[in-house]
């Protein structure tokens, strides 16, 4: 076992639900509720960090696999979506993410790329594919 | 089932690992690896979003709770650890939230507040939960 960053919050005002996150990287965001929470939307949500996490960590597997392949990545993009659970806790029951590249990339070597994300170097992927139905799509585009 | 709020992501460039994350929100926010893996840290890791997105959602529920309550919350902090295993995909195998709250505010109260988010409304909690093993902690600290 080792040590990963830890993550320190501050909430930035006692009535209101927006918290300042400082992460050990240096860099900060906020996230806050909706104002249909008592929220007043001054980031993100909560839940949206975490397809954002998921969906950023198998990109940069992703990415980083095909630039070690020399593929011509010129675009890429990744959608990435999910379904609630209706009751509390509303967890996602499904997620969806879709890679979307622009070049004249290797059908194959994408495909592989982004098996190799899911199956073993992604820990977002493993840790929610356990408890959450994980849907992986993919489009090369023409440049 | 209802849908969840979807999320966009766009590399920045083709040569390396950042990615501009688009909330519906309106909100922004760049993740980048780090330097050590061909990254140029401009923005945090997206394995540190996923404990900033645990704790953010717990943080959330136990402040609109406390609210609810009225208890005189002056401040709060939350710090949030994680330990990962050492083979790929590096999962989390545990996970520490420590609740630290500044005010006259009531013991059992507020471990009644980290208990009801714990256990019934933060889905974050409810999903890495079931794969990571979550330790809370809380402390008051007397303005």
């Amino acid at each position: 076992m080792s040590q990963a960053q830890s993550v320190e919050l501050k909430l930035q005002n006692p009535s209101g639900l927006a918290f300042d996150i400082s992460f050990a990287s240096g860099h900060k965001i906020t996230v806050d509720g909706g104002e249909e929470f008592g929220g007043q939307n001054l980031g993100p949500r909560p839940m949206q960090l975490l397809l954002a996490s998921l969906a950023s960590c198998t990109g940069m597997d992703v990415i980083s696999i095909l630039q070690k392949m020399r593929q011509p990545v010129e675009e890429y993009r990744i959608e990435v979506a999910a379904e609630e659970a209706e009751d509390h806790p509303k967890v996602f029951t499904s997620i969806t993410i879709k890679h979307i590249i622009t070049g004249k990339v290797d059908e194959g070597r994408l495909a592989h790329a982004i098996e190799l994300s899911d199956t073993k170097y992604c820990p977002a992927s493993a840790m929610l594919g356990a408890v959450a139905q994980i849907t992986t799509e993919y489009e090369i585009r023409q440049p």
